[in-house]
């Protein structure tokens, strides 16, 4: 891949509005003068530089990728060709999943800039979740978003030359899912310079978990199964962080992350982040039980993101595809239909069980490891955000260690729902 | 990938002559007279041209592509850059078993053509096989060979970029897959132009294959495996005719099928082999009984091929991988060694399921799809040679739905053992 880093540089405000003002497309789109376009840097992320622009005829966001991680600096480099891979997923998942990502407006591969639809009045869900929203569009928009996205670039619906063109186009990008192996898969368990959690109350569960041998067994299976299993294209960091929202609209955002891996590590963030909202909730109580049609209304969300995933992933899936997996060839008639039938049912149990699993890693690593959420986060008091994160962390690892107690969707909600009220005994509280 | 196409030709004995004349290094290995050169051609394979070229010096083998599959011929197109594959393996396995694979000496990626180290007196092990002979030096050469290939080319050993660096590197290599995913994974299971089969006794047979619902949901699930697994770096068709040998030397030839896939499919090609040689054996007797001592030898050496490999490849990974999976920081300490060497053996259980399920599907295509082997074939009674053939069948059936019933090699032998006098009834006999 040509990254063109020759020409890179990084463009703050005046060169950004110079830049833009050569790009004819886009002064059609935010208006004739660009002296007059407010530019304002937003980046909340980790990564990269974010900037919305805005003209006398309308805006767009402008994302541009550093040579190094925003969050800790030019000591942490990270190449710049995510920003390709960004591009091209995005691409893709425009053409599988359209309306559900920003549109693309303009890309330079050399600079490691994007420039996409600006997205107005969306928050970042997250954002939202905490304040106790409810977003009724966001069950079925999800859904889609991962069924398409996960379908239609599987052996299902793909040849296997097709496939292997696709895991080859995104096998460069191994440097942000290294960041995903060492965070998620690695550091928690371990000690490691750039873990926190809130201290004192959960040492000890910190301790234990670099201590538990099953655990690290566990998590170095997801691992494996991380670098291994490339199964679909995934988003690669779908997060409620990653998806802006209105009350009726839903756009996934920020693919920098995109490489062929398991299905189970997408779904399961949705799932992981939805949950760990659901915990957070009573942290952001000002009077008891104020948030509970709001907390029932996040395991309901858990409840049908999965069921609402299953049950789109399986209408493509019978609806014809065209892959090298299960050749229709060798399910003709009735019995074959049947008998296929029966092993999509368990392809899905299959996909369920490493789900729960992947869904339990991106809980621990946002208690343990580096990065962090507001969802806890912004629980003030760290006794009361220490008794969330615990509830999350004692269903994270159950998750992950008894799978087999997990064989449907409302096994994991009824788990959450009697930790709702749980007391955990913290040693040093 | 340059495939330089433009410049190929094929090259038949005159030219063959000419070119070898201008590379200094190869007249120096033949000898100074390059019109004294004898040259055979000798493929007996499936897809290439194979010279052996000799001198008053000394010989080499010359292996060129064909653009198309030589078998079937011009109708079947097939891309020369699969010698490129066979080279780019062929390195990689001569770094990492020197001494189990020809030495190269030339290679021409635009003539998709390479010179190797003549092989002489070593004879394809399976034509030694059908004569009765027994290999005293191939359990430690082929488990040497086959630890050290895939433990080394996997993520025990490699960082996740350099694996996904070594994925991409053969993704190109999709035709040859696809002949696989075709010819061993769907068509015996289905009505194909290309099958074949001892008829009329295993006609009932082949139809059960096509009707039976539940191996077709085992072998899809293989063939699944076998696309979107890349564990290590396989060499794709390990089979005896992949193997040349004497009484004191092994050399594994023609890896042009090259991928990174899973584990299982090459240490099953190989035990799958053993066993049809195995079943076979009846079939070449002149006097009852008379390769009992050959067909013991070939049972105890499908044991040890398992025994000895896990054996390797798990003293390689105890002796300290430096690959990203199952990083040694997460298993510190006493506990967290007998731990992870209980996950070692569960890990070696998982492949050798795996093992377990290609093995049979190797079985299967040889007696119902387009390529059969000269264990079955030379058995010239076709009634004889369909019982040999039903016996192999009816264990490979076993093996690929009742997984469970085989935890250990031992089940599979003995599973052979009582299959060696049993009288299949042909409704056609």
């Amino acid at each position: 891949m040509a990254e063109g880093q020759g020409d890179y540089r990084i463009l703050h405000e005046a060169a950004l509005r110079d830049y833009l003002a050569e790009q004819p497309d886009l002064v059609t789109l935010l208006g004739a003068e660009p002296v007059s376009w407010s530019i304002t840097e937003v980046g909340d992320g980790n990564l990269n530089l974010v900037f919305i622009v805005k003209g006398d005829r309308g805006g767009v966001a402008v994302k541009q990728a550093l040579p190094y991680v925003r969050l800790v600096g030019e000591s942490w480099p990270l190449p710049l060709s995510r920003a390709h891979y960004e591009y091209l997923s995005l691409s893709k998942q425009a053409q599988l999943a359209p309306g559900l990502v920003p549109a693309l407006r303009h890309h330079n591969e050399a600079l490691a800039l994007t420039v996409m639809e600006l997205l107005e009045p969306h928050i970042i869900m997250r954002k939202g979740m905490v304040a106790g929203t409810q977003y009724p569009r966001f069950v079925d928009d999800i859904t889609t978003f991962m069924a398409r996205t996960l379908f239609f670039t599987s052996d299902l619906a793909l040849s296997a030359a097709e496939k292997k063109q696709g895991i080859a186009a995104f096998a460069g990008n191994h440097a942000l899912c290294k960041i995903t192996e060492d965070l998620i898969f690695t550091d928690p368990y371990r000690i490691a310079e750039q873990n926190r959690w809130t201290a004192p109350y959960l040492d000890a569960l910190a301790a234990d978990l670099r201590d538990d041998m099953d655990l690290h067994v566990a998590i170095s299976r997801l691992k494996l199964k991380f670098m291994a299993s490339p199964e679909a294209l995934l988003h690669g960091d779908l997060h409620t962080g990653s998806i802006m929202v209105t009350d009726s609209q839903t756009r996934v955002i920020d693919p920098e992350f995109a490489f062929y891996g398991p299905m189970g590590f997408d779904v399961g963030a949705v799932l992981a982040n939805l949950l760990m909202a659901y915990f957070a909730s009573a942290g952001h109580e000002r009077l008891p039980g104020e948030r509970r049609a709001f907390e029932a209304w996040v395991l309901e969300t858990v409840e049908q993101v999965w069921t609402e995933f299953a049950r789109k992933f399986l209408d493509l899936w019978r609806a014809g595809a065209a892959g090298d997996a299960y050749p229709a060839s060798l399910f003709a008639g009735e019995k074959g239909a049947a008998r296929l039938e029966a092993e999509r049912q368990a392809y899905m149990q299959r996909l369920f069980a490493d789900t729960v699993g992947f869904a339990a890693a991106k809980t621990i690593r946002r208690i343990f490891g580096l990065a962090h959420n507001i969802d806890f986060e912004l629980i003030e008091d760290p006794k009361r955000r220490a008794i969330s994160e615990a509830r999350a962390v004692r269903l994270a690892r159950a998750m992950m260690l008894e799978a087999g107690a997990f064989p449907t969707i409302a096994d994991v909600t009824g788990a959450a729902r009697k930790l709702r009220d749980w007391q955990p005994e913290f040693a040093a509280g």
